[in-house]
């Protein structure tokens, strides 16, 4: 049984909890977002990445969602005194995994092999792949500040700002990173995870191959919709399909993904709406898909990995 | 009156707090050695920059004598977990100055603005200038690794290996930070810092045009020697000396500054060594040098900037 799990940020790394509970290790390979990335201070910073290690070891801040334990924020008080950008927080542990990361991609290690080096740090065991070694950005138009990237969108604006478009800038010369492709082709489910189909899992897609490849294997591809009762659980996911043209609901996911996936998982409250999603040509499971309790997310990570 | 100082680390910290207790800020430029700069995780770090800047703000640790006091180290507690690069200790205040430099580097400032940026926040009112803005770096070649880094030599190493000769990386290609030499030029005293002559003044001197104008002004330079009683206060300066064929005493550092330097200052315990210190043509003061209190210190300050 071999799965792939394509992620954005938070929604996607506690599924993967999930699903790391309910399958071996050697099963799983996470395909990561990089979109997120930036280059803040001189260092390389990944969020996606980093939220997928640290909830999946179990160190993410449970009271934030994201980020450490345990954290301060020493430097990032410094970062002020100085007059310097502090609207992306960093946390003093935090930063030591940029500055490791960016200290091997500076000795020219890949950020698939810096990322391979500081997941087994964290004692995890399964594949986390970055789509793409890379530069893949994510770039938002908004309407007040014309373009910006992701980050200044979701960060600096708290998302509180309509969008018109997104683009991927640098996709078309990126290459998958060695092993992703192959974990799509090869694996016997493709899960989409609970997250932005606009901003977090459409960069994935836009790494040159992986559209194709999921769109070929269509059928073996399921995704778990993010919008539940036509809200997003966190972030903009919601907003942004309405901005962008979709309806803001589980069949709004269903249009957005057609094409890739063949199976959308959707929470009891849309239960109405499968009519709806299967006239689009897509088969749909309805089940619980809040992960507010470790029963849920283990249920939803065996019925997105066909274990029932 | 106008002052010019000539920097390493710890030792013209320690004095440029006395200097500015019994002179106006708008006397005193700060000229400082950058050789010991390095580069880590992607960071740009300025040692003796730091240094000055945490010591005349009274925000240096006491206990340590360098970095920041209330200084944390989760940072580094992460780097270690990735087994990074561990043998540079870099707090997680301490970070933040690293990451407003770094950022503003890569924002196309020269480091002179970026340091005079930092010493504001600090709310320090005199004039600390790097040597250069260009890079330089203080190479130390050892008996047992060849050629290292200085801090690889300082800090890695502990300065507790041989050195056969020492070189200034990129030295020639250097010019002299803007306001460089026309501080040295306008002085009505130049005062060489209690610094390690080989490896923190002389790095100060191989900016093209340094050397020269203070040759030149040989009569308005002062010198504290760093060595007391044949001995450095801290750090390798004895053992240099002795290993580059100087001997490790308060007339090996007149030796070593007989061409830049009209007069040093030696310490009581050296009384005996002033006859042939003159012998070299240079004048000497004999008085307190070790900067135990307050008061010591500034003497010491007024001593080398001609005001008793």
């Amino acid at each position: 049984m071999r799965v792939a799990v394509v992620c954005g940020g938070v929604g996607a790394a506690r599924l993967l909890v999930g699903v790391r509970r309910v399958l071996p290790a050697e099963s799983i390979v996470a395909v990561a977002n990089v979109g997120d990335d930036l280059e803040l201070h001189g260092l390389h910073v990944s969020p996606d990445l980093d939220t997928i290690t640290y909830t999946t070891s179990g160190a993410v801040s449970q009271e934030r969602g994201w980020g450490l334990e345990g954290e301060t924020w020493q430097a990032m008080d410094m970062i002020r005194r100085y007059g310097g950008v502090d609207w992306f927080n960093l946390g003093d542990r935090d930063l030591g995994t940029h500055l490791y990361r960016t200290h091997r991609l500076r000795q020219g290690a890949t950020l698939a092999e810096a990322t391979a080096e500081i997941i087994a740090a964290w004692g995890l065991d399964f594949t986390l792949l970055p789509v793409t070694n890379d530069r893949l950005r994510t770039m938002v138009t908004t309407v007040d500040e014309g373009e910006i990237s992701f980050q200044e969108y979701f960060v600096r604006r708290q998302h509180d700002v309509a969008v018109t478009s997104v683009r991927f800038d640098g996709a078309e010369l990126t290459r998958p990173a060695p092993g992703v492709l192959e974990a799509l082709r090869d694996a016997d489910r493709i899960v989409v995870a609970p997250s932005n189909p606009a901003v977090s899992i459409d960069p994935v897609l836009a790494v040159p191959g992986v559209r194709a490849v999921l769109a070929e294997r269509r059928e073996h591809v399921i995704a778990v919709s993010p919008i539940i009762g036509g809200r997003a659980l966190k972030g903009p996911a919601d907003r942004l399909l309405t901005e962008l043209g979709y309806p803001a609901s589980a069949e709004g996911v269903a249009k957005w993904y057609a094409d890739v996936v063949g199976t959308l998982v959707i929470d009891t409250v849309d239960a109405d709406l499968a009519p709806a999603i299967e006239a689009l040509g897509l088969h749909v499971i309805v089940t619980d898909t809040v992960m507010s309790t470790p029963e849920i997310t283990d249920t939803l990570a065996r019925t997105t990995c066909g274990l029932s």
